[in-house]
């Protein structure tokens, strides 16, 4: 475990950071493989999008890049989260003309999910607490993240991995941690996020791999019943790749192969 | 400037705390003048119903008195923020059992607005960004205020002083640092924040007060035309006590003695 802030070496922010003030920054999850911080041109590209979406000064690539490469040089494989934050400021709301974004990167060892995620695929639970309609924050990872907390308490089973999270419309948009797709005959719908979810980087590749795999893609508004209907189910983040979902309330899906066939993209594809 | 945390006096957190890395915590803004932390029975009341909704375990009243006086002792005229997050945990937004809540009080100097606020009132923008419904977080202090940031960053014109947020629906719901009164004959009216907003404590005490100075109070969805008709408009916080509004858009209100009636009030019932 290592964390830099601002290039330094520490665990330790001041608390006049508005990222812990108001929960005003973003963030990237990432994976680290063999010294290799995968998709990293793809990660930086939404972090800078999601920054300038809130009116934060993204960090440059390049003071990133070298920062990263410190922050990870004792943990080759590893999941590395990256912050930006509004820096910090006067007490209140208003934001200083030059106030100076936090960098923030946390290296972590990377979870140990069940090889049975990966083979038979998992069970998910049906999220009461919905995601608000939101459009001016919708797709961007901020740190504004009470909605996926209360949905995530939702639940204790161990048996159950994630949970799947509806808008107040009554309309599918993601897992708690997670992106999905559907796939019905030879096409592949994820939900349509311009009221509220995370437009995820694994959701955006899979949307431009999918062509090489022989599948159209969707991006709609999608009903509850459209993923009972649904041939196959699969979750995806940049940590665990794809899984395939298996069971969600009385629904139970015999196992498809959408999960592998899309990791072995996944995992060949980084850049 | 004193900051405590956990009772030990440092302006460090780390960088693990729920608080940074989710926004998963509330708040309490409170005033302290002559050393004496004003209506701090009804913070506390309040900050334990704001953990209990989002299922942190408060600290006890003990504890945090105990604190306060020790952040406070230097500064017997002060801003003093206390923060409640729900601490450390493993990655995710799973929350594991017997989390440790992080205190944090952070004393500050008592912010000098303009005599003229008291006087005249103050001129409000209407801001574009609306309060997206939620419910399960309708009326709690939390730590998740970017829309709040949002709506702050659209003026920079140091005439106006507060924004007025409507939500989703265009009911207006508060100012992004205030609730809000509107005084129609004998009747005060006060947004209904079950969908959105945040429940202050004094919004709470002028409720109380209202029959006492001889008005009944109506809590309900109030569309932005109710304000343009509104005989007075008044905001509050525990910081500003109330501002008369003199200006909103096209509208300017001639002087009202609302919130120096409501302001003597708010300054005697301190308890």
């Amino acid at each position: 475990m290592m964390t830099l802030i601002n290039g330094l070496q520490t665990e330790h922010i001041r608390v006049f950071d508005r990222g812990l003030l108001y929960g005003d920054g973003v963030f990237r999850t990432m994976l680290v493989k063999a010294g290799r911080l995968l998709c990293w041109q793809r990660h930086y590209e939404k972090l800078r999008g999601d920054c300038a979406a809130i009116g934060i000064e993204c960090p440059s690539r390049e003071i990133l890049t070298e920062e990263i490469s410190e922050a990870i040089k004792e943990t080759p494989d590893c999941v590395l989260k990256a912050i930006v934050t509004r820096g910090e400021g006067q007490r209140g709301y208003a934001v200083q003309q030059g106030a100076m974004p936090t960098r923030i990167l946390i290296a972590s060892p990377i979870p140990q999910y069940p090889s049975s995620h990966y083979s038979e695929g998992i069970r998910l639970h049906l999220c009461k607490t919905r995601l608000a309609l939101q459009p001016s924050l919708a797709g961007i990872k901020h740190l504004n993240r009470l909605e996926n907390i209360l949905a995530r308490q939702e639940w204790s089973d161990p048996e159950i991995t994630e949970g799947l999270m509806l808008d107040m419309k009554g309309n599918v948009i993601e897992g708690t941690m997670s992106n999905l797709f559907l796939l019905q005959g030879d096409t592949l719908y994820t939900p349509d996020l311009g009221d509220c979810g995370v437009a995820g980087m694994q959701r955006a590749r899979i949307m431009e791999m999918a062509g090489r795999l022989g599948m159209a893609v969707k991006v709609e508004k999608l009903a509850l019943a459209r993923v009972y209907a649904a041939d196959e189910m699969v979750l995806c983040n940049s940590v665990i790749g794809a899984w395939q979902v298996r069971e969600l309330a009385e629904k139970i899906w015999s196992t498809g192969g959408l999960a592998m066939r899309l990791r072995s993209f996944l995992d060949d594809d980084g850049y």
